[in-house]
């Protein structure tokens, strides 16, 4: 996600994807009734946990995002509107969830591709996007002591994991590299739309869950 | 516990030890009724994500499990089936509990060694073959939303640390690895077995525990 | 936090600071009812987690604290007395809180100006800090089932951000060392003890918290 020397346009949409996943950390801890700190963390967390994780998992710490004042001062600007204008963002829940859908299809795919770059294999690179995606969210329910939404109906990971699988096979195949990258986004990005609008959800298994 | 290079031996076990174990985690998740997605995903952190901590702990990253697709196949294997057949799992939790006892036994074994090569001390190395057995489970159930069992009365990580430090002092004296191997395993496995069978149980403090 | 060559003072309120916080995570454990090894996992975790979460994402791993047993003979012993002691010990909890602000402040001016030394910038180091100083609680009462203190009103965080920011400003101002590590620990140390006393309060945020 956050690569130093990579083109403005998607440093700009890396910092929106930041931005909103953010604003979803801030809303979360505003409902727990966490403190001012708590909703600015929350937000950072959100919005930076994902790539964090990657890149501890790949071996590329220090994250880049700790060496750009941006990826930090993005998350502190999303946390302090949601601390002040929560009610306001509340009600825009659809908005704020497709920008969130942007978020995802920006960050899975430059997560996979960040992995490709560290030398991982393409399952692991597709499922290292996937992580880059979901991973804030995960770590934000986590501390908001809830089970992580994304483990529960809501289609989320899976066109994540589809996004980031494009990249990987369309990199792989020595495609041009923007139309990869579009391509990649814009199969993550429609499949999250479609399984918000129509309410898509994932199986629950069938049966008794004894014991 | 993954490594490329190892014996052929030491690879089935460990992908026994990340099949048991990622059966261990679909079934809490099918419990906490999660859908399919979150059932392979707790299957798959509960298979590699001990491995996947001392790795990053130990400065390994990437995880070797990253490396070969085989340490992905399997937990995807055993996620799948767990959600398919979790009655007939469930039913088994006996037959479970004692292959996850062998899969705890060849984790902790395995991560003490991995530790020590790579040049933590033995009482770190013992400790981090501990987090390798029981790694997975505390983040599966971290995810799963409950205090992890492993501190609460389970004896489990006791005897994955007995079986690390007996493959810690067994190497440190240049005993035959092999030996040193097995007999750390059996360490482990037999106090584990007989904890379970006998409900042996890890004392809790006494006296009241107000404030 | 834990630095092999550095000075005997440092290292000295290092090993304060781990087993205050070891206390604090013991106590936790024990109300929690947990049993002894949970205990011992919980105030090892505590004391120790803030460091290892610094020392993986700025890319320091393994933790200095796997390669020196005093740093893990501590939170054994302060688990080990919490665990024995513990009606003692929350009858004292005022003491207990006193002695955790001095870890917080010997934590997070050690932690930023580690994280100085391994190149991060003057905003990321004084993160950091304040993740060495609170990541050890968070991870606590994340295992504890709990969501993290650190983000409900208690004034703690900020404080450690507040003392890491006057450790990282005084060194890249080229100020003497020692002068800079004690008026750092002195700002935090300060502003956590007079929150503490004057049960200072986070704010948190206004009108429905709905949707």
């Amino acid at each position: 996600m956050p690569i130093a020397d990579q083109p403005t346009t998607l440093v700009v949409l890396d910092l929106v994807g930041i931005f909103v996943f953010a604003i979803s950390g801030g809303l979360v801890a505003v409902r727990k009734e966490l403190d001012v700190f708590g909703v600015l963390m929350l937000a950072g967390i959100t919005g930076l946990g994902g790539g964090f994780l990657r890149d501890v998992l790949i071996g590329a710490a220090p994250p880049a995002s700790l060496s750009d004042w941006r990826y930090l001062a993005v998350p502190v600007a999303a946390g302090s509107l949601t601390f002040l204008y929560h009610p306001v963002l509340a009600k825009r829940e659809t908005t704020v969830n497709v920008f969130d859908a942007f978020g995802l299809s920006v960050f899975c795919v430059a997560g996979a591709l960040k992995a490709l770059d560290y030398g991982l294999g393409p399952v692991p690179a597709a499922l290292m996007g996937m992580v880059t995606g979901i991973g804030g969210g995960v770590v934000r329910d986590l501390l908001a002591g809830r089970v992580p939404v994304v483990f529960r109906g809501e289609l989320y990971a899976i066109p994540a994991l589809a996004g980031a699988t494009v990249a990987v096979v369309g990199t792989r195949l020595d495609l041009p590299g923007n139309l990869v990258t579009v391509a990649a986004a814009l199969v993550c990005l429609s499949w999250r739309l479609l399984a918000m609008f129509r309410r898509w959800q994932a199986p629950v298994a069938r049966g008794p869950a004894s014991v």
